[in-house]
Order: structure tokens, then sequence, then C-alpha cells
């Protein structure tokens, strides 16, 4: 009898390709049994009989055993998730954006199916922050919280400053190097970093902030006249995403360009990279870097919840006040 | 009936007392049942009811169920841990020189009695890198890993640094503010660092190494003019902890001063902060940066390691190599 674990994979994109050729190179008892893509005859480099166009070959197969979802469009990302969970089927994720947009539900209907859903790959890429706030800081109230959560706009930042380049030829150089997509906009424009925030709030403080509800400021208003005064003054320009509680008590939420001192222990986060600062009661500042985007840091972090779910493991949403529901703002 | 979990305490120094403190600032199901100490008579923020100074009043009380050891002393922190595995009490151990010291034997012992010990809190203070390695990055292949593991060294190199002092002057100021013990050698001549990368080589790599077979040099060489030096070629002295293997496989280990780049990932770690950056193999580089002691950071991490036992896990050791002893270099 083959005990080997049964994932159905949904996309074959940068993070599913990721996560699927990772796996390959693991002695781990799962495999991938199906992934189902828009285009079954496009050339990819996984053996044909695992492919498929028809959601149903995969949440109507009693083989499977967990879904992990890696399309970029938020539809049909979500009715994918919801129909999995609807089926007892625990689901790694990794649409950002579908998640930040439906995190109420999404959370509601772990509930009523007990059902277990996982998403650190849409968050911080291969930083493993939500597993830290749910498991090793779980006991620590978060007094505040500071990062950098787009690679894209970090990467153009720092091009900007060491190269002398404009925001527009930084842009183009991103987007040669595949860091920006054709359309630049969820990154440039904050989108992007308002859908993780809203993901670190619920995790960090127990709030499910809507994206909509933070404040949002992109870089491209950012000029090379801006960025050498920063420099001349000693100071970077970096794209900050804070959640901070206000004297009232509100998390308050926003998503805009900053400029660090050099003392910052986000200053030395440059490029492609992302960093996660929370400001603990109990052990402090710590700081969290690593790779925010890309096939192989986002599958990896695929992985580390395929292997959490395989231990039965959901998310405590430890952050929340105890016995109460999720406060939805 | 009470469901509380009853914990034995070993020791109420700077770690005890952080961890007793924060236990009493939460709502858990668990609860310190007896505090063994050196001199009961001695005034402690704790009621006088709880303490003991005699170890079989926990080693040998029924209602004990897990044991925290927090005294300094090699011995007898040694004795008190193997008793506690043999009487198939949990422990969490914040003994770095004891545990680094007696690795092997630990080991054996966790396996013989299937009773886990944990110690977090012996390497990064409130880092969680043990758990990180463990955890989320179980299955990720470690190619090589840099750390600044002792607060107390990176305190004097960065006010050396900053304000100008001596060697001397600067250790002076770190015994005021109680960054560095009356006898500093273990900080500043590095043992300290070594206790904590044979933990790591462990966790990161899956080999016990004997603290006495890290090259190992300190800080004590490091002159005001070799500080200036570095600054005015724009570096900085640091004490590294270094883990890699040699072309030949083998794992290579030191502790020294090294002269870092600006764009160093250890560059912005200053005074008494710690970090550990890690290579890995599909997520790239991670840093890791936060309290590295303290009574609060450490008392955290202890119990972070309590709540852990409370579950029932104990460390996978996911680095060795499956279904192989454990290598003792």
């Amino acid at each position: 009898m083959d005990r080997r674990l049964k994932i159905g994979l949904f996309g074959f994109g940068t993070v599913g390709q990721g996560f699927y050729q990772i796996l390959q190179e693991q002695q781990l008892p799962l495999e991938v049994h199906r992934i189902c893509v828009r285009n079954p005859h496009k050339e990819r480099p996984a053996p044909q009989e695992l492919l498929t166009c028809e959601a149903r070959d995969i949440l109507e197969d009693p083989e499977i055993d967990l879904v992990v979802e890696a399309i970029s469009e938020t539809e049909p990302a979500f009715s994918i998730v919801r129909e999995s969970l609807l089926r007892w089927l625990p689901v790694v994720s990794a649409s950002k954006k579908m998640l930040a947009l439906h995190l109420p539900e999404l959370l509601a209907l772990q509930q009523e199916t007990s059902t277990p859903l996982r998403y650190e790959g849409a968050v911080g890429g291969a930083i493993p922050i939500l597993h830290l706030l749910d498991e090793p800081l779980r006991h620590e109230p978060v007094l505040s919280l500071r990062a950098i959560l787009n690679g894209t706009s970090n990467y153009i930042l720092s091009q900007m400053r060491q190269q002398g380049w404009s925001y527009a030829h930084a842009l183009q150089e991103a987007q040669r190097l595949g860091f920006a997509e054709a359309d630049p906009a969820a990154d440039v424009e904050g989108y992007d970093p308002c859908y993780k925030l809203s993901l670190l709030a619920l995790h960090a403080f127990g709030t499910a902030l809507a994206p909509a509800d933070i404040t949002r400021t992109g870089i491209t208003g950012i000029s090379a006249g801006q960025i050498r005064e920063a420099e001349a003054q000693g100071r970077r320009i970096k794209l900050i995403a804070r959640l901070q509680r206000d004297a009232g008590g509100s998390l308050q939420a926003s998503v805009g360009p900053e400029w660090l001192e050099p003392d910052d222990a986000l200053w030395g986060i440059e490029q492609e990279l992302n960093g996660v600062e929370v400001a603990l009661k109990y052990s402090g500042p710590q700081l969290f870097t690593g790779r925010g985007a890309g096939a192989r840091p986002t599958g990896t972090a695929v992985l580390s919840d395929v292997l959490k779910l395989m231990e039965g493991r959901a998310y405590a949403y430890p952050k929340q006040e105890k016995r109460h529901p999720i406060v939805v703002a």
C-alpha cells in the first residue's frame, strides 16, 4: 500500500514549479499526484500524465489528501480554496491578494469545516514569519511591527540609490530581471505589501484588516533627486509597512516610503530582500530577513506548510483574544 | 482537579527569575510548583513556600510534570538534567556550557528514556534559531552558518568603535551595566560562543562538535588602534562564529574577530544584540536577529520550550542523516 501523501497542485507558474522541483529533490513521503493548469498543452517541466485543466480532476479525486493552490488570479483561486475546505481537504495557498480580500470568510470556513489552511509563502516568501508568530512567539504580545514586504520596490529603490538611476530606468531593469511584472502597479503602488500586511495584522495582533483599510502610498512618486537628497543626509528611502496601536488601542496600518536613519534595523535590507521587525513584550526587538519572492524561496515556504499540515497542525491564531471571534475591522 | 502543569525550577538567577516573572503575567495552564536554590534564606521575588535547597524536593515530587534547569554551574546542572530524564521528566535547560560539554550523553539519554530535552535559551537567547532549524526549515539543507553569538563581546566592540574607548574601559562599562561578568573570560575569550556554536552544529548540520574542536580566538587582543584602522577602511571588527563544510565535506567551526564590509548581513548587529545568518539550499540567505541574553529574552525562550514540551514535542534533530546515529566529532 502506498503511504505517500498525495498532493493536488493548482497552478504551475513560478511558485508551483518551485514547489514541485524542491519536492523532487527531497526524500519525503509525499508526491504531486495531479497538476491543474489553464492550458494543458503547453510544454511543462512535469510528466504530461500529471496535468489536467479540470479542477474536478483534483477536487473529486478520492486519492488526493491535500491541495496546494498557487494560482496568481484571485479567481479561480478563492473558489478552489473554498471548495477544497468544504471537501475537508487541507490547503496551502500562496495567493496573497485572494487571501487578504477573503480572510474573514476563509477563517469562518476553516472553523466550520475543521479543515486547516496555511499560507506562509503569501507573506514573507521564505521568511517563516507566520510560523514564528504562531509557535515560538505565540505567548509574546506584539507591541508593533515594521517591515519591508515588497522585493520589487526595495530593488528599485536600492538601484536608484546605488546606480543613480531614474525610477523609470530602475523599473525597466527590474522587469528585465523578472523582479517586476509587465504591469508593475501591484508592487510599485504598494498594493502587494498591503495584502501581506493584512495577513500579518491577523497573525500579529488578532485583527483581520481589509487591505482597503490600510493607508497606502507607493514608490512611483520617488524621484532620483529625492534619493540623492536622502543620500546627502546619510539616510535611505525605503517602502515601509507598519502595524501599531494608537493611543486608544486601535490597530493602525500603513504602507509608504520612509527616510530611514543608519541605525534603523531595516537599513541594511537591500535589493530584493524582505525583512520583518517585531517589537515583542518580553524579548524586545527581533528582526527576520530573507528572500520575499521567487520560485525556490516561495516553494520552500509552501513545502514547510505542507509538512505542518501532515502533522495536522492548523494555525492557532494565538494573538486573538481567547474564546472570542476574530475581530473584523 | 487541578489541570495546571507543574514545573520544578532549578536556579533562581537571571534566567530563572525572568521565566518566573513572565509566567506570572500570562494566562497559561502552568505554574512553578517548586524552586530549588542554593541558599533558601536569601530574599527572593517568589513566595517562601516555593523555595527549597534540596533537589529531591523536585525530583522525587510525583506532582512535578516538567523541569526547568537554569543553574549557571555545569555541576550540578548536568546531574539534575540527567536525573530528570532518567525519571521521565521532560527538561528545558539554559546551561549552554553544560549542554555543549555533555551533548552526546544527553542525546543518548533522550533516546534511552524517550524523554525530551529542549534548550533554545542556551543558544541565541530570544532568537528562536533551534526551533527554526527544527521545524519550518527542517527540510532545507544548511550550506553554511555565520553568527554573532556573544552579546558582551559585541557590546564591547561596538562601544570601542562608537566612543573611541580602549578595550579595558569598554569592558569596565560592560561590567558596570551587567552585560559582562566579574570574570569575563568566558565571553571575551570566545568560550561562550563556542558552546553555542557546538549546539548549533548539531541542529544545523547534524554533527555534535565538542567545544574544544572549535578554533577559538577572543577579543582581548583587539586594540583601539585596530578599531580605528578598520573604521578608516570603512569596515567593522566583530566576533564571528562560523560553521561550514570544507572541500572534503568535514564540518569546520571557528570563533574569531573578522573585519566586516558594510554589505555584510551581520554589519548592522550592534551593541548587545545577537544574530544568526544561515545560507539555505532553497531559500537562500536568512538572517535572524534579537537579544541574546538577559532575564526576559532568555525567560521567554524557556517558556517557548515549555509550551512545546506541553505538546509533547521533542527536537526532531532533522539535519542528522536519517536512521543513522548522531555523528560525534
